[in-house]
């Protein structure tokens, strides 16, 4: 069923817009403007006629070595300050559009047509880039939201069954974030990698809805919105240490996983409330890896550590994880840069993987 | 005599303080942030026990690649999402230093202490910064104000002749679009390259009040605050066609007898009201740079067209100009892009080049 509601942030108001066969019916409108799309898409807009800025998903193109190449070609391709940008792709490619379409020319519009599930669910709207430097991932970046985001959920059937999962632990992350009503609601859905696009729909919408809330009233990461980095701390480092073998989404999961941990750790029990839930749902969508326990199995635990205390997050004196109360809600809590705490997170990440692998 | 004003625009307010020996004074305060500076004053603030990011001014140091250098630096010294930058310099350090810290983990505070006069009578408020990748110069920027500008006049003691001139033709370009009474205020302080830093100080106040209005009114460019590009398509094109030996200062005080030569074509007549008096200023001002007449003998007339033709600025049917209208009143225009007005414009170059090179 088509939906559509407005983002109203402090920075911009915009448009998402869920339709089936919407990427199908924007290709005349994407021959007015520029278009950034990701390799696979790029071949399925030329067959309709646009011509496209090709890039590959992967962490070389959203270096701030490879924007440039992008900035190029989009004055060659003759856009101005007038122009509007398309984007077509996954996170990836959101982050190299968002990232662009706030500097050329001091801001241009653009509009992002998701093609992933985590695209769908999380990433399309908030406004967000990250952007890596030589080593640094994520390190800059800017908040410039799209002007409309089209969400044409029969694109999920380009993706494969971990991008679904993927996708999945950040919707679950936000609904479970968002209370115990939206999680039970979103857990009443059944999420699973093998759903077909029509049962995922409704989880798109649900999980937007949710987010849109943590937007509205936070959207610069100050108090609320921090919230939905649960598990990113974790899993910024587990993908790094993996060598980028662990894409965002599973590692995600595996950092919420691991969270859930460091908080039994600090807490001396199992956190309450609905987390029990979460952990079993997240341990079922993982559980459908097979290639997950390898990947894990090669991990280096000290390395994970040594990544994430680089964590942009944190401050001089104090690491900064989103951890479980005892009641199972979710908070900020800032931990001294000592040895328990690093004995703590390193039993919590090194329980977490020996749980997966197996 | 110390000055103090807020700029309140719409992203953003800020304060902008005009002190004698400012700069010397914050070292204390610098040793807490992180800092980028000029080559030359941060020998001056090694001296006083600051360590700063030490940067060449010139356009290879404003290209994106050279982005990823200074940012890998300021995460090595530590800068966190909480950092405040300070940055110590004239236009090409502004440059660097806000685009870095509005993309650096999405934005951090920073205070600027502009060195030159161009710096202290103009760029120094308004936000915007301007980087230049691969051949095309200042595709790319942001607006992201300062969180406070300090002026210290003393600093102009640093500087040349040349630069103090470049400054004045900025100063007298904002002076001028302000209106006419503004403009004869200016001109009552009988602005030189030969004034002393307590003579100039009075035209600093004056151009960046001046100035305050045009960024509180239009912020981003959109309508009023496009008169301040009053010789600065020209400009541009010169400083390129220059191989960059035309300062922008120069460069822009050179584009403006362009502008008035242009408006002359296209008005079959001189334009009225105090332009003569802004024409005779800016000569002046030129006429007393020994080296001009060389360099601009040596630029290619057909170059600065063709760069001029690239100018961000323009629209796809059209080219955008800010002109004199019969009454001396600057407007932007727009002009189609056909043979007549490159006649109109090629001439409006060759000729005021013709009476500079003499």
């Amino acid at each position: 069923m088509p939906m559509m509601f407005d983002v109203r942030s402090a920075s911009a108001s915009y448009r998402v817009v869920s339709e089936w066969n919407a990427f199908a019916s924007s290709a005349p409108a994407m021959r007015d403007g520029v278009v950034i799309a990701d390799v696979y898409f790029a071949h399925e807009l030329a067959s309709r006629g646009v011509v496209s800025i090709a890039l590959q998903a992967n962490e070389a193109a959203k270096s701030l070595d490879a924007i440039g190449s992008v900035i190029a070609q989009m004055r060659e391709a003759g856009a101005t300050r007038d122009t509007h940008l398309w984007a077509v792709g996954g996170g990836t490619i959101q982050d190299v559009a968002a990232f662009v379409s706030s500097i050329y020319m001091r801001g241009i519009s653009w509009t992002y047509v998701p093609t992933t599930l985590l695209g769908m669910v999380d990433s399309c709207i908030g406004g967000k880039s990250s952007i890596n430097v030589g080593s640094f991932k994520n390190i800059v970046g800017t908040f410039h939201s799209p002007t409309a985001v089209l969400i044409d959920p029969t694109l999920i059937s380009t993706t494969t069954v971990e991008q679904r999962i993927a996708g999945l632990n950040e919707a679950a992350k936000i609904c479970y974030c968002r209370g115990a009503n939206v999680f039970a609601e979103y857990l009443s859905l059944e999420p699973n990698g093998d759903l077909a696009p029509n049962e995922l729909e409704a989880i798109i919408h649900l999980s937007l809805r949710a987010k849109k809330w943590f937007i509205e009233i936070d959207e610069f990461d100050r108090a609320e919105r921090l919230l939905l980095n649960l598990g990113h701390t974790f899993g910024h480092a587990l993908e790094g240490a993996s060598g980028y073998q662990l894409g965002h989404g599973v590692a995600v999961g595996v950092g919420i996983l691991c969270s859930l941990a460091l908080s039994r750790e600090l807490l001396s029990r199992s956190p309450g409330g609905a987390a029990a839930s979460l952990e079993g749902h997240v341990h079922a969508l993982l559980g459908a890896l097979p290639d997950l326990p390898g990947i894990l199995e090669a991990i280096d635990v000290g390395q994970v550590f040594d990544r994430l205390k680089s964590d942009k997050k944190h401050e001089s004196e104090h690491y900064r994880f989103v951890i479980f109360d005892a009641n199972g809600v979710v908070q900020v809590t800032r931990l001294p840069k000592d040895d328990g705490t690093r004995a703590a997170v390193s039993t919590a990440i090194q329980t977490t993987l020996g749980l997966l692998s197996r």
